[in-house]
C-alpha cells in the first residue's frame, strides 16, 4: 500500500495556509502559519517544514504515509524549481522545494509551482472543473490571473508566461497604462479594479440616472454587479462591456488550445449567474466555427483553491 | 533493434503525399499518388495502402521495419481517430487509421492528425523549429493555419479548434465576415487574400502614388511584399498593418501558453526576413513583460511538412 495523504502550501504575503489530503483528494486538516518576510524571507520555509513536523507527529504521522508536499509560491517559478525574485516574499535566488525537502530530512518529496496555476489545477482536482482533464481557470480580483491546465497537467511556458491572461491586449482605444507597461490588457477592463474604473467613466460621460452615483468614490466592483442584478441600466452596460472583454478572451483561448471548461473564481466572480451568462454570451458570439460550446463555470473553492492544487501536484494523472 | 523507419502521409485534396523516413528524420524516399475522391472517397484508404504495400516490397521491407505510419487529413478529426465530415475528400463517419491498418494487415499501427497541426510537428521534428518541444506554427496562405505543439505533442483540444489561429477575432473595425462567420478574423487582414483586400483598401482610400496601382485587380500578395521591400511607401504600410496583427496575436499566444518558438510558413512567408522583422517588432510592443523573447523564424520544409509531420505521429517523445 502506497501512501495514502499529501500536503498542500499556499505561500501568501501574510499567511501560509497548510491543507493535509487524502491523495483521493478529502480535506483532512486544515490550518495556518504566519509568513514571516523578514532577512528576505529565510525563515519561510523552515516555518513551514516546522509546523508540518508538528502536524504529523500530531496525527502520529510517518513519511512513508506522505505521497509528498506541493506548494504555491506567489511569483514566477522556472521549470527547474528556481524563484529568481519573489517581491511578495523577499525570496531572490531560492530553490523553495528542494530547501522544504532538506529541512524535512530530505525523504519527503516537495514540489513548487505559481500560485495561480495551482489554484488553477486545485478547481481542477476538486472545484469548478472536478472531472476534467483539460481547463483554463480565471481569476477576477485586483488583477485578472490565470491558469492552464492541459492533461491535467499545469502549463508553464517557455518563460512562466502562460496563463497570464490579464495581459492579453484586447482593448485597442485604451490610452491608460497597465502594471505591465502594456496598454488595453483585460485586467484594465475585466478585474474589480477594472470594472469600477468602467463605471466611473460611464458615469463621467453621462448624465444617465444610476443607483451607482450614491456610492461615490468608493463605489466598489460589488456594487456595480449588485446594480446591475437590480437592473440599472448604466451597471448592466459597464458588466455588459467588461464581459464582453472576458468572453473575447476566453474565445481566443478556445482558438489556441480549446479547453474542455473555463473556470471563473475570484472576488467578482460572487456576483455569480449573471456573470456566467454575460461572458458565455460573448464567448459564444467570438466562437462561430464552435458547435459544441464548453463549459463555463463557476469557482468553487474559493481561497481553498492553493491548499488543493498545491497538493494535487504531487499527484500523477 | 527495433523498427527503424517510419512512414508519412499527407493527404490533400488532389493528390497524395507519402514519404519513407528512418525515425532519425532522414527522408529516405518521397512519392505521391492522386486523391480519388469519387464514391464518398472510398478508395483513397486502399490506395495508400496498395501503395504502401509496393513501396515496402520494392525495399524489401518487413511489417517490423515500420515503427508505424501517420497520416495528415485535411479536416478536424477527433481525439479517437474519428472523421466526421471531411469535405475535400468526400468523407463521413470514418476512421482513417483504422482503416489504413486494417487494410495493411493489421500488424501496421496508424495515426491520423489534423494536417495543419501535422504539418506544425514536421516544423518541430527537422524544420524551423528543429530543436524545440513546445511550438506554434502559423501558416500564411489563402488562409491563416495554425498548429499547436507542447512537450512534442500536438495539442488538438477538446473540440479540434486548437491551433485554429486565423479565426482569433482581432479586429474590432473589421465589417466583412469571414468564412467561419465571425467578423474581424486574424485571416481576414494576414492571409495571402487578406494582404491584398487590405493593399486595395489602400489604394482606394488615397492618392498617393503607389507602384502596387500597375498590377491593378491582379494585385498578389507577393506584389504587395515586394512593393514593401522596394520602399514603396503604400505597401510597406500595408504590411505593417497585416504584421501588427500578427505580432499581436502570438502575443495573445504567447500569455496563454508561451512556447519556445514560433514557426511562420505558407506562399505569404516566402517574403522572407521582412516579414519576420515585422512580426518581431509588434509581438514585442505587446509582451511588455516578457524578459527574455520567444524566437519568430521561417518554416523550412515547405510543402513537405506534412510527410514529416504525419510521420513523426508515430514516434514517441
Amino acid at each position: 500500500m502506497g501512501a495514502q495523504y499529501c500536503i498542500g502550501v499556499d505561500i501568501g504575503g501574510t499567511s501560509v495556509k497548510l491543507g493535509l489530503f487524502t491523495v483521493t483528494g478529502a480535506l483532512m486538516d486544515k490550518w495556518e502559519i504566519p509568513t514571516r518576510k523578514d532577512e528576505e524571507g529565510k525563515w519561510i520555509i523552515p516555518d513551514i517544514a516546522a509546523s508540518i513536523k508538528k502536524k504529523m507527529a500530531e496525527k502520529g504521522m510517518q513519511d512513508t504515509d506522505l505521497a509528498g508536499i506541493g506548494m504555491g509560491v506567489p511569483g514566477p517559478i522556472e521549470p527547474d524549481g528556481h524563484v529568481a525574485v519573489c517581491v511578495n516574499l523577499g525570496w531572490k535566488d531560492r530553490y523553495p522545494a528542494k530547501e522544504l525537502s532538506s529541512e524535512l530530512g530530505g525523504k519527503i518529496r516537495a514540489v513548487a509551482g505559481n500560485d495561480a496555476n495551482v489554484a488553477a489545477l486545485g478547481e481542477m482536482w476538486q472545484g469548478g472543473g472536478k472531472g476534467h482533464t483539460s481547463l483554463v481557470a480565471v481569476t477576477l480580483g485586483t488583477g485578472v490571473g490565470g491558469g492552464v491546465i492541459l492533461n491535467s497537467r499545469i502549463v508553464t511556458g517557455t518563460h512562466g508566461l502562460a496563463g497570464e491572461i490579464g495581459h492579453m491586449h484586447i482593448r485597442e482605444e485604451e490610452k491608460e497604462f497597465c502594471n505591465c507597461g502594456g496598454q488595453g490588457c483585460l485586467e484594465q477592463v475585466a478585474s474589480a479594479t477594472g470594472i469600477v474604473r468602467e463605471a466611473k467613466r460611464n458615469l463621467a460621460n453621462t448624465e444617465i440616472p444610476s443607483k451607482m452615483r450614491e456610492f461615490g468614490d468608493a463605489l466598489t466592483a460589488k456594487d456595480v454587479c449588485d446594480c446591475a442584478k437590480e437592473g440599472d441600466a448604466l451597471a448592466l452596460g459597464t458588466l455588459e462591456t467588461c464581459c464582453r472583454y472576458l468572453g473575447w478572451a476566453l474565445a481566443l483561448v478556445t482558438q489556441i488550445i480549446d479547453p474542455e471548461i473555463y473556470v471563473i473564481g475570484g472576488g467578482v466572480s460572487k456576483a455569480g449567474q449573471i456573470l456566467i451568462d454575460l461572458i458565455t454570451k460573448y464567448f459564444n458570439q467570438f466562437t462561430p466555427l464552435l458547435k459544441k460550446k464548453p463549459e463555463i463555470a463557476l469557482a468553487t473553492l474559493g481561497n481553498d483553491a492553493g491548499i488543493y492544487g498545491a497538493a494535487r501536484q504531487v499527484l500523477g494523472d
